[in-house]
């Protein structure tokens, strides 16, 4: 199937079939798809969280506004951000490109000094923006990769982040959450959005050619 | 062609064939595949511009740190989101999407009072914040669809978002630039990254997985 194709194939389901569950190969393709993603220098300034575990899933329920969608899922992702930018991060993942390129470590740390200069200058707060931004690359390629294997995915930005990051612990971890991706297979008879049609702006609305 | 083999594929080409043009049917997927981005509330709160005038695109370089690619790119896209949330852009997308399905208008007045009861309520730079965020998945997409297409494009964040908007007037559509996405084909005996190995953390240093 091809993206175009998955894109207009896959919705946002509102219902899942909780009786049924993805694959482990499946989640891993998902998984893979967003950890292939690209980011800002190359940082990868995100993880994604898999949780399948039922309990933890129905306490996410009220953390997420009681999306039944959440506990009905298959699998839960958790797309998390780096709280802020450290050395250490920007030094560890270079120092893991370099060796993985056969390159001396050190080998762009002229343009690591800058990135220090940069990121190291703003708040946690605006290092956030950017990283979180960075998840939503990653976020969306895993929404697609769903699609190509037929597999519901529902984007969620609705939950308390505070509240979700303190139940997974994900200040230890230097981590705040971002969004949601619960997958799973549609309950199309039980789901009020399974029949309605796409509705994309056109084309001549949304995009603005300069030729 | 797989989203996983498109996505191995795929690298932050850094030299472009200045001298191959991207089909226009090409062109329109890779928009194409932006537009059907699943975004917040079905809002679609970014453009895309695509330019291929290649003045423009000379003009675009010095704004973006004097980075090559994007006058040696085929076309230039630059994805632009909403400088903020107005009753109106929310009325108008729930207006279009209860027309396209046959419903009668206000049919989602609830739903669209509540974001409105919280998006009017933020700042403009709050506002952006979110609206910004959900160019990145139209930007994704994009990336992704080129891939599958063969075609180079790289994701650029590097450039003043202030100059770009103001020499594409962007301000009087109530717009913000976000992101560049210079498209085109790689020139692999130019580019110092073209053969330069993929390197992503491995998998056990990206996933967290709770069952």
């Amino acid at each position: 199937m091809s993206l175009l194709e998955s894109l207009h194939w896959r919705y946002a389901t509102k219902k899942f079939d909780a009786t049924k569950k993805v694959a482990q190969e499946d989640v891993d393709k998902i998984v893979e798809a967003a950890r292939l993603a690209p980011t800002s220098s190359g940082l990868q300034q995100f993880q994604v969280l898999v949780i399948s575990n039922q309990e933890l899933k129905e306490k996410i329920v009220p953390i997420a506004f009681d999306q039944q969608i959440v506990a009905d899922s298959s699998h839960l992702l958790v797309f998390a951000a780096w709280d802020r930018y450290t050395a250490e991060r920007i030094d560890t993942t270079y120092d893991r490109t370099t060796d993985a390129r056969g390159l001396p470590r050190g080998r762009f740390s002229s343009y690591t000094d800058r990135l220090k200069a940069m990121y190291l200058n703003q708040s946690a707060e605006e290092n956030f923006v950017h990283t979180a931004r960075q998840s939503y690359i990653g976020f969306s390629l895993a929404i697609a990769q769903a699609a190509e294997l037929k597999i519901d995915a529902t984007p969620v930005e609705g939950f308390d982040s505070g509240q979700l990051d303190a139940l997974l612990d994900l200040p230890s971890l230097g981590l705040k959450s971002v969004t949601l991706l619960p997958i799973g297979y549609r309950d199309p008879e039980n789901d009020w959005l399974a029949n309605m049609k796409k509705f994309r702006n056109p084309k001549e609305d949304f995009v603005i050619e300069i030729k």
